[in-house]
């Protein structure tokens, strides 16, 4: 059991991704034992550790960060959390590209993240989630048309919202101050069989079918 | 990655839990690959075969199910989404007690759950959670009473809401009906050291001590 | 048309009643000019001001507030606001009763405010509300099953949530930190025929006839 | 005390506003006896009737409504609530202008309403309000920018939540389904000294010089 005080217990540097949208993300899209990951932009790699910490050493978190300075403090986290064998930081910047493969999820928290989603397609395998972290809902609407151009198919943008009780012998209720908002959280799926794209050549077809055969393989409950 | 479909394809029989619940449960309290779990009642094994997911091969959960009919649909909805050697169904009645020990987690979703806490508390290891889920506001105020009085801490009591939002070209907001409402959840925390209880010998006093040293080799960040 | 500034105008003594809670509470009763209203206890004054001013010159606002020092804050908020030919404060603890009859509208925002239901029966007319404001789910129960014992029927307990957006040309979304929790507000209405009682002598009974006599009268859709 | 029960005793035509939402208008406008209104569009006059109820005999509404269709149901249902002497239903297309002047509040509950606020701006009296229902953000968010474009103030955009609770002995809690979202209400106000305009003749900066001293003469409390 990852010890929750841990997250208090890292050093804080930009703003950090909320355990409670971090549940959802991991939770809405199955993530599991063994899954590939790549989480971008790192910051101080608060997501990164809770993402490192449900794959576990048969999976892989690569968090990109372009700023040296939320790398360093990244990288720092994760030896301290204990996941430097599963979580590695890579001082990258993904609005370039995304060189890794066949990944399960990929999590964008960074400002413009909609011109990523066309790497992200590319490097997920089918039925791999991306999940955007978007502050503003004109954002959120951003990547959602962003998303679907490329081929993702949007399967929900949704707020998520702790509400914490007073409980107490003499009366309970509701916290009367608190957090009213931290970002939209908006999944998108590749389909199982990529739709087809207009193919400029012959070789991308049929790397393109091959991928699709071997799809046909993989079990229809687990991936 | 789990195939988040795989929760619409398992048989249902009782009320389920709820993705968005299940979420705050294994995110609040850290839950990872090779943790040993308790789910209690486990009804059609919903929650059962999400915590699996996450425990993985390394680790174990048991569901206690006293009801015969709902056993049987928890075990075949275990061996359908293949965490047969993960998790398994116990045909028991959990408020007669708990056997399994060095638990890391304990789930209580069922009526009456204030009255498995004295047991809980003995089969968690020191950091241990339980978590139960009430739908009243006064069964969570039970819990947390009868929670505390057997050692533990209470860590908190939230609402989890989940608010979708349509996002389309001609305009964005959230859907008009929608779940208000599932269950209080609470979060009970077994102390790092256990308080001193009322000793009736001398050697329950030195197996106390003996577990507080070894304790104290644990790293500090992860059990 | 009141200048709603006017509630930041007025001099504060104890915690006020909110405007989202006071719109429930005119709105969902249908409080109207000429409407003849009860609010205790008065505090500030900050309801009764907002009740005179829907209630207008030809309803009234009796405030009940026991405490000297509280009665004299908000007998001078109701003239700053300019509602002293409308609103009065009283210096007198209703738990001892209430003299004013005929009322639409009486509204309770003090501790052990149940205990003042008895009274609040016979001074209502018939279709007449008892508003509570309740900051425990507890006092909010016992609210409830008081009224009831005593023939009012319960139209609803809710919680209203104001939720402000940031409305930016750069992009849109909910204020991050703000209130979570006010009240529970409970709606109570006198039935249009109150319910027979058990009565102690003849007189009683013919008061009581004479009033469903002239209830007949009323209209059906405005009292 | 308007009979609350009214609101379900009205024909129904398109959607209607909803009390908890009209709760707002009227109490964060600070909506009084011998008010001003405009209502666009009626509808079935719902909204209507409620701000008739509370502006009464020495106040006045006036409902736009284009629809005849529309019309008719409004015109029928202010009759039936006893309201033909404050409020009636105009057919006419705001849109093309307003005629009205010196208004306390407009309250503008159609599709491009944001067009409608070069009119709203010149008819209010100072200090007066338009608020905007608005079903998606990116209407609010034009209409805020519309609304400053004229001159208004951005008082507020906010989302109104009515959350029930079921109170019963055996147990509380929220009710499981419900609604959740109608409109953003958006809150805009004329400034007290309207700023300056750019004048093509020298008349129109008198007329303006001598409203702008009028003004000086209204207590500071209470227009």
């Amino acid at each position: 059991m990852l010890d929750s005080n841990i997250f208090k217990k890292l050093a804080r540097g930009p703003q950090v991704v909320l355990i409670k949208d971090a549940a959802f993300v991991s939770a809405f899209t199955g993530l599991n034992p063994g899954d590939k990951v790549i989480d971008a932009g790192a910051g101080s790699g608060w997501l990164t550790v809770y993402l490192a910490s449900i794959v576990g050493k048969e999976g892989s978190v690569t968090a990109y960060e372009r700023r040296t300075e939320f790398a360093e403090i990244a990288s720092k986290n994760i030896v301290k959390a204990g996941f430097e064998s599963v979580a590695k930081v890579k001082v990258a910047d993904i609005f370039l590209g995304i060189e890794e493969t066949d990944l399960d999820l990929i999590t964008l928290d960074l400002a413009g993240s909609p011109a990523v989603l066309k790497f992200a397609i590319n490097s997920l395998k089918p039925k791999g989630y991306v999940v955007g972290f978007c502050p503003n809902i004109e954002q959120a609407k951003d990547f959602v048309i962003a998303g679907e151009e490329v081929g993702f198919t949007h399967i929900k943008t949704v707020e998520c919202d702790e509400r914490e009780w007073l409980i107490r012998p003499q009366g309970c209720r509701p916290v009367t101050m608190g957090l009213r908002h931290t970002s939209f959280l908006t999944f998108l799926r590749k389909p199982k069989e990529k739709l087809p794209e207009i193919k400029d050549n012959l070789e991308n077809q049929q790397s393109e079918k091959t991928e699709t055969i071997s799809q046909s393989n993989e079990t229809d409950l687990i991936k």
